[in-house]
């Protein structure tokens, strides 16, 4: 490899459900060290086991949210909505120094409606101060895609949206690294749009039987 | 063909410019009557003629958007976000008792943000009564995209808001017969979000030096 530098190491931060599994599974199938990070330390090793075992490998760990943060290069949130706002506040003063990934749509499946603005990654860059750099991303990754047929490159595109810009080329790696394309997208405030798409792609869903709908970019190539 | 029900009369309301020109290209192609409508009757009759020539066809009539409404079964709103509201009031009496279709994002070309609620699609919803059964829908179909290469199919995919469902049933038809899929994705208020995504479009259409950038539906077929 040309690029000789060693690759993050992330952090899943409520990783134990299945967004942040299935995202987990991608990575390290990718080759990047990953730890699931919950609040209950036992679950976050049982989750973690399990995912080894799927892969065949000994690579994921297990551990406390906080410090799964201590010994990650870029942490990523996948919570359920309800969680977001409490699990930053409490995870405030471990993120300092990070990249946060917040993957957070506020969208109710039982009645999907867009959020209104500021944006889930917005408000975790307030309550987190400038000393973590959040990027939101992977917002509309549907879990049922990353957990199935891990050879299979996944059929959507990543809006990556941050206020900083190394923050986000990292994030861009990290998408292209589990054979998706992403795209910068502007600030955290354009956040509020792909949050928004959550919803629209939760009816969308509903409406066809499936559990995979996503967005793709197009007419940018193929000008 | 099974189905003998005679095509939809389209008027393009403010249709001389690049989009509303683009889309009578593309319907007029498709075998659809098809009327430019503008405030000035003789700027209408010149652009008929124009597509007409570029079409070698005379089924593209040019008038006043009072005279095009009056003819036509669904009316496609599409001028300069600065106009949109003054149009509405304009041609309120007018419109009863037709579909309107909404094409309008509420975006700066020069300082794209996504545009805060209510969308463009419910403020014409508010504006008109109802009286008229409004349809946001095209917001983010390029009009570069739409006017090269006519024998092509467009590689995009189109969002179709709308409150009354025989309104956007008949709205996603418009979208098939130009060689899109069209999906519905609830009511006019989830608009808002497909106009935020033409924020992102003109961001990334900048980032990338194109004119294209769109958005299609993954993971609904291939599932």
């Amino acid at each position: 490899m040309a690029n000789m530098k060693p690759l993050p190491t992330l952090a899943l931060l409520g990783g134990t459900g299945k967004e942040g599994t299935g995202l987990a599974l991608r990575w390290a199938a990718a080759g990047y060290k990953v730890s699931i990070g919950s609040r209950q330390t036992e679950k976050a090793r049982v989750t973690a086991a399990e995912l080894n075992q799927q892969l065949g490998i000994d690579t994921i760990t297990g551990m406390h949210n906080s410090e799964a943060i201590h010994n990650a290069d870029i942490c990523v949130l996948t919570v359920v909505q309800s969680a977001h706002q409490a699990i930053l506040e409490n995870l405030r003063d471990d993120l300092q120094g990070k990249i946060l990934v917040d993957t957070t749509a506020r969208v109710d499946f039982r009645d999907p409606k867009p959020p209104e603005p500021p944006s889930a990654g917005r408000i975790a860059q307030e309550i987190l101060g400038s000393g973590v750099r959040v990027v939101a991303a992977f917002q509309n990754v549907p879990a049922h895609a990353l957990r199935k047929n891990l050879s299979q490159p996944l059929d959507l595109d990543v809006l990556v949206c941050a206020d900083d810009e190394q923050a986000w080329q990292e994030v861009i790696k990290l998408a292209q690294a589990i054979g998706v394309r992403a795209y910068f997208a502007g600030n955290l405030d354009n956040a509020i749009v792909v949050e928004g798409l959550t919803s629209l792609l939760i009816s969308l869903n509903q409406q066809h039987g499936v559990k995979t709908a996503s967005v793709g970019i197009t007419g940018i190539d193929s000008q």
